[in-house]
């Protein structure tokens, strides 16, 4: 039975590590996702591989690319609604399926979440009884959802939005209107060629003239029979990006465009048919925080998607290092993965994506599960130190992670070389669309000032003596701020430091240093005269940002430290161990000036262990890599690349690329432009 | 006059801090580069402008782009024969020539460069009389070439190449063979497509069995008529890359080919009609190193290209920051630049492409003019000190320059945010291209190697006081290398560690300390029973490599202070001067671990000095950063982006992108698809 959920691998190149490893690969596996949903995954594959809609094509233009990905979509959709009950049943299977889908195809798992997801959620949240119609018109097929918030000269700073919803007596409805180019809503994912409806946020005028904020209005924008645009909206699509571009990311202005009153998403607000605005919000900014708050979701999930990124590189990186031979003592040449600049430059992204994988199934498990419970009137008593702590941890999470993968993936290309410049290797186009998660759902330095801004609350407290806690345990340690502040560097040896309890307390002490560090330095800004916003502004490099990074790289390893200590297996325990340890001391190393700078480290000694360690670790791990990458990677099906196949066998997958290779081995058919070019010059 | 060499920019957003700059212009701007070098670029732009095979084009299809860079090839080696007497004229015009072709399209120049410089060099270099006429061919058009070296298998460990070339006595030519798919040349750029010659590297056999080494043969693999391969050959394209995809980067396979005795380059060797190899050089690995030698120019030139890509990106970045408002105190949005952070993600970098400008004008014209002496019969005395030398400086300039830009323009992708994703905001395409100069001529790990190889010869050296001296002045105060390491941080303020003497002073106790450090870890482990091989290779990561970076980092800004000393103007001397510490306090600040680990830092101080002063740096210069990229920016014409011209005029560009992009507005032509797919689902 076992057998079958997990066969062995193909034999090939790759079996001189596998017969190395110092684990049974099946047993930590397991250890990460239960059977359940192996086997869920696995299924999932099948689905993909039995629909020729998923297989892969030879795309070149952007419209085929557009093409392909709306027909997946579609494909996917019912793939989704088919699996649907069974992911509220197993809350583990949603972030599953979030992995395979971006595996799959980045682009349309956006395009899925954006229209099968978040436009039918924000209608529910946001809606009252009349606009759940158009939640079941999404999931006819009938309409398609996307969501405008941005403008394209205001992205960040959502409070600025310009674009106007202004209540009209007569008609008994409001006038939408865009002022200027700049105020045109863009960046929408399916507003470029598929939506028929939008989500939009505008600013509402009542027909006094006062303005009440932005607030949330469903708008039909083409004809569900024609797509062509309704009259009155200019509606286009943004064109080639660098990356995702199965996305039809659009472009929408609107010329006193006339929607009903029903189009206001009115749970929280509403303007009645003589044009008075009616809310049982006193404070317009609680309002509008209430309503953002449908948008947090977002950070939790994408950090699970950056670490399906993280792994689809590492899967080709690693693989292609313990096949690829360059050079070797006494003439025997050896794979890069012996090297040891090239483990470090490989392994310490492997542990992070294990402690990525640990935490990122925790907190979504934790999140998913508060927002089922919601949904059936369960909320949690400690809705709101949750809500804050939430927010603290995913404001984080998605910066440390996706610029963790980005440095990942560009580092990756370069240790895969001239062939990794292929795009057959498959590393251009995982970055390429990586990229977009520094920047969606949250510019990444402006997220970060979130936490640490949360964070920074804390400092006067410890101060005080208080007790600080949490319901996700992120911050219970702040209680003991002033004793960790204490604190020095006490091990004389790699065996001592590389121990997860000593990595876990220098972490503490690089925390409460750097919380004490910005907090004194916002506040010295403050008296040396300057004013809130420029305090704030100028205490984040070296200071706040660092906070920020600090608290969730510690977070992130307490929780994948209470996982090892949940596992029976003595080996499995060992390797977690020690990609527990690199990742911890990789992290650290960064911040060595730090750690010097507040004098929990003195002298040569210290920093030289943390080196010694991280060399170490990645020597000890560097047998385990091959099966470790076999406990996480994707099924072969999804794996688009010559070099990252299970098989090993990448010189073979080379040779039919090239030599497979649509045209690779015909002369162009521009071929006569090219001789005696000398006399058809124009100069 | 002057005037019309430097006309005024475009009125616009970027007036703001046009007129808050600190310096003028165009004073900067011409002691850059004289006056003469600036009009040179000049008329090359304008003889671009004036040909529409050098405008942009829509290009959709990899045919498309390849089509299209053959056509620039042409027109362009036209252009460059143009301009190459007056190259030699004034070897400045070299890198200025080399900026201009990436800007106007990276692969081109790289076709450029391999068929018109790199195939008639190595020729010339390497072969005899009886060969000129092939270089003929070459600029007649008749002939295309290209270089293979690399095969599918081995690429940086060139002695392991595969592809045999054996003596026939009876036929009196080789037989040019490749034994397996692992041993295919590949890589080689216009091999895919459009050479009908190659430069081939094989193993020479003699008849009776002796392997005397690689040796250069060149070989004609395509008909010149019909542009087929000849029988014997197979040859194909490697297809789609992750960028410079204007490049037919190919593979070849020989199948017993016969070739004349006349194939082999034979300057340095030759086998004659009887099949006895004769050669000059009694040992094979100094002909090697010999025959090599041909290939170390590339990159010093790559060192100028990279500097232009990274120059791209900063035009891009800075001019849009200043542009793009978001946020600010008091209710009024203010230009992202004014922020700390943004500031931080921009500057440091302005200050890189400023030393890395001068850096490279110095080396390049050094070496040039070496190269053209050298042709004229004119040795240098120093010749082997400066090979050396030149080697060191050359195989770390590479990977410094090229990880650092690679790093900024992944910065920058981020920091223009949301439209910076778009294509048509140019850093995408940037990106993409501008990652081979990582890979190409010189893997950046065993280039690094080269260097720290060479400078750890000099730690004995130092402990027995010996007078080091060099002609590029790059290593001459490592003859006072004990009294350096015996100094400590001695500054308190601000003022005082942003001294140019000063940074330079604490560079040098970092590459002494990183010398003696490397060094010394190196013997340990040859003590501890590891052999040469292990203790070289255990020796880099914190260690040699970090050596190699310092090294370079010291050395560039050297001479950027040299050519500072020479500065007149006060003011230009200023700004100038805080680039100058931008640079070297930024990089500094990542060796903190090594500046505390060393014992230089002591206590919280030093560390705090450094940040306060980058910060500062960057806050002084922010008002002069859009001046500054007016000096060092390329023609509005070569900048791809709707976000970097010199107008500023941001969204007016972004608009006209949208509403102008082929297809953007209308219906996509599968749009009955999207309708009712329910219906028509496979699943």
């Amino acid at each position: 039975m076992k057998k079958q959920l997990l066969p062995n691998f193909p034999p090939g190149p790759l079996d001189r590590y596998r017969n190395l490893a110092s684990f049974d690969w099946r047993k930590l596996k397991l250890f990460i996702e239960p059977a359940e949903i192996v086997e869920f995954k696995n299924e999932i594959v099948e689905l993909l591989k039995g629909n020729p809609a998923f297989h892969p094509k030879k795309l070149e233009t952007l419209d085929d690319v557009r093409r392909d990905a709306s027909l997946q979509m579609h494909e996917g959709f019912y793939l989704q609604e088919f699996k649907y009950l069974g992911m509220l049943d197993n809350l583990r299977k949603v972030p599953a399926f979030g992995e395979i889908a971006v595996w799959s195809n980045p682009s349309v798992s956006v395009k899925n979440a954006l229209n099968n997801s978040m436009y039918p959620s924000v209608i529910r949240a946001l809606g009252t009884e009349k606009h759940l119609d158009l939640i079941e018109k999404v999931w006819q097929g009938e309409h398609f959802g996307c969501f405008c918030l941005t403008e394209i000269g205001h992205g960040t700073d959502t409070k600025r939005m310009r674009t106007r919803a202004t209540y009209d007596k007569e008609s008994k409805g409001f006038i939408m209107h865009t002022p200027d180019f700049e105020a045109a809503k863009c960046w929408a994912g399916l507003l470029g060629q598929t939506a028929t409806h939008a989500i939009v946020y505008a600013q509402l005028y009542t027909p006094d003239g006062t303005c009440h904020g932005l607030h949330q209005f469903v708008v039909q924008i083409r004809d569900v029979k024609t797509m062509q645009p309704l009259p009155g909206i200019t509606v286009g699509d943004m064109g080639p990006k660098i990356g995702l571009n199965g996305i039809d990311n659009g472009f929408l202005i609107f010329n006193n465009f006339h929607v009903s009153r029903d189009a206001l998403l009115n749970k929280n607000a509403d303007v009645n048919e003589e044009g008075v605005y009616v809310t049982p919000f006193k404070d317009a900014n609680k309002r509008f925080g209430a309503s953002l708050a449908a948008l947090s979701d977002g950070r939790i999930n994408i950090t699970n998607l950056c670490n399906a990124y993280l792994i689809q590189g590492l899967t080709i990186a690693v693989r292609y290092a313990a096949v690829r031979k360059q050079f070797g003592p006494d003439g025997n040449e050896i794979p890069i993965l012996e090297y040891q600049t090239h483990q470090h430059r490989l392994l310490p992204y492997l542990a992070g994506a294990f402690t990525f994988k640990f935490f990122s199934l925790h907190v979504c498990l934790e999140q998913h599960t508060t927002f089922v419970n919601n949904l059936n009137g369960k909320q949690r008593e400690d809705a709101v130190e949750y809500g804050f702590e939430m927010h603290g941890i995913s404001s984080a999470c998605k910066p440390v992670i996706s610029w963790f993968m980005m440095e990942a993936l560009n580092e990756f290309r370069q240790a895969c070389a001239g062939h990794g410049y292929l795009k057959a290797a498959g590393i251009g186009d995982l970055r390429n669309d990586a990229d977009a998660n520094c920047t969606y759902e949250g510019e990444n330095h402006v997220l970060n000032q979130q936490t640490s801004n949360w964070l920074l609350k804390f400092w006067p407290q410890i101060l005080e003596g208080k007790i600080i806690k949490g319901p996700m345990e992120s911050i219970d340690y702040l209680s003991h701020g002033k004793e960790i502040l204490a604190d020095k560097f006490a091990v004389d040896s790699v065996e001592h430091i590389i121990r997860p309890e000593y990595i876990l307390r220098m972490y503490k002490w690089l925390v409460v240093y750097l919380l004490k560090s910005s907090y004194e330095k916002y506040e010295r800004s403050l008296k040396e005269g300057n004013d809130a916003f420029w305090a704030k502004n100028n205490n984040q490099v070296y200071y706040a940002r660092s906070l920020s990074v600090a608290y969730l790289n510690h977070y992130m390893l307490h929780i994948f430290l209470k996982r090892i200590n949940e596992t029976e297996d003595p080996k499995v325990r060992n390797v977690l161990e020690r990609l527990f340890a690199l990742y911890g001391l990789f992290t650290l190393e960064r911040s060595l000036g730090h750690l010097y700078q507040g004098g929990f480290f003195v002298g040569e000694k210290p920093a030289t262990l943390v080196q010694d360690a991280v060399l170490k670790l990645c020597g000890d791990l560097k047998n385990d890599a091959v099966s470790l990458i076999d406990c996480i990677a994707a099924d072969d099906f999804l794996i688009k690349s010559f070099m990252g196949k299970s098989d090993g066998k990448v010189y073979e997958h080379l040779q039919n690329e090239l030599m497979g290779g649509e045209g690779n081995m015909s002369r162009p058919n521009w071929w006569k432009e090219v001789l005696h070019w000398g006399k058809q010059s124009k100069l």
